[in-house]
């Protein structure tokens, strides 16, 4: 049964990549200004992503392990447009992906058929259409929305998304971009409830999975509330 | 080993409370506003907790053994004037701390004594001489900031802080007050550096605590970022 899944490393403060400098709006300036690294570093560092990049060396553990779930869950994947302008060079003849990647974008232009299994198709109608493509490419895996973050925020937004899995680095970065951010446009009385459905710690991540419930109604249940604002576990 | 403590329970959005409304700027107000019992639901339903406020009921479970723990581990405890303001007649005279709770405030006032080991000195010299305070009052047992966020702001600011436990509650509130907010004041090249050292995940909750390892310029470790901005777990 397909999901459709995001993922996010996200410093303690929420923020999965420094702040976007004015006048550039380029995803990739933002990526590499202070901060961005050091949220991302425990995927740089896992051999399961260095092999796919065709890198030497990383770390085999239970992060690297992690990436390789990820990997191998996906059966396609929804990208934004800058994600893939930005990394159309650096990803040379054999993406990482190694599966259909539908790009939403509002440039009409001819799939990209790369080496590996990856082909890049510009969806010009909207996200929703984008994700149904995928859906329908993905061969029963899941549908990945692979970033960047304003995409992620668009597909939760617009209810489609089945499972956030957030890394959540030991860092507090003071500034940058945030997945989980006001444009999210919940009403006063209305909020995305979720519920984990794993957790996995290490020293330099956690992992916590989510299962999306969707928009409710804020429930405000204030049993005991009569006692005032004395807990200390606040 | 007397550590510094704090814990705070957060939506998945990193909001404490609901938005403050304009032109009140008090504690209660925020705090009953939308968001905010759905936050701390998993405290208040913790029959740890209930026994504190002399309310029947609740739940025995590994939610509410993480609350028995914080108040077992606080040998004193350091407070806002706002929230020390808003639970004074709540508490009543047995207030739930059992310990003297040091209140950071302008105005001077005499010591407080309430029943059950409760009393509330008021500090007019800062935080820092607040904390130390009750360091001397601890009896070896931790220092627990017990709220609000803005004090655990402006305690861990100040470096003053060696454990910080959030309590990650998966709800998303799109909007209220932020634990880890641009008024720490980072700079763009430094970060405060955390270790988590336990997880503990329920379905209602994931608990994370960290050890605060403080102020650090940013280490950007570029290793494997030629490969660009190639990362699905990014």
């Amino acid at each position: 049964m397909t999901k459709v899944t995001a993922q996010l490393s996200v410093s303690l403060d929420g923020f999965y990549a420094g702040p976007r400098h004015a006048g550039d709006g380029d995803w990739m300036d933002s990526a590499e200004s202070a901060g961005f690294f050091r949220v991302t570093r425990w995927v740089t560092n896992a051999m399961a992503w260095r092999e796919r990049q065709g890198f030497a060396g990383g770390e085999r553990d239970a992060n690297s392990d992690i990436v390789a779930e990820s990997f191998g869950a996906a059966g396609a994947y929804v990208m934004g447009r800058r994600m893939a302008d930005g990394g159309e060079i650096p990803w040379g003849e054999e993406p990482p992906f190694r599966a259909p990647v539908f790009v939403v974008t509002h440039r009409p232009r001819e799939t990209l058929v790369r080496g590996g299994g990856t082909s890049f198709t510009y969806v010009t109608d909207g996200v929703a259409s984008a994700v149904e493509q995928a859906r329908a490419a993905a061969g029963g895996r899941d549908v990945a929305v692979a970033g960047g973050g304003s995409l992620v925020r668009q597909v939760l937004r617009a209810g489609l998304l089945d499972e956030l899995e957030l890394h959540i680095v030991p860092v507090v970065l003071g500034a940058g971009l945030r997945l989980l951010d006001a444009d999210l446009d919940l009403g006063e009385k209305e909020a995305i409830e979720l519920t984990p459905t794993r957790v996995v710690a290490t020293p330099e991540v956690t992992h916590i999975r989510y299962a999306v419930r969707g928009r409710a109604p804020l429930v405000l249940d204030d049993r005991g509330s009569g006692g005032g604002p004395t807990t200390t576990v606040a």
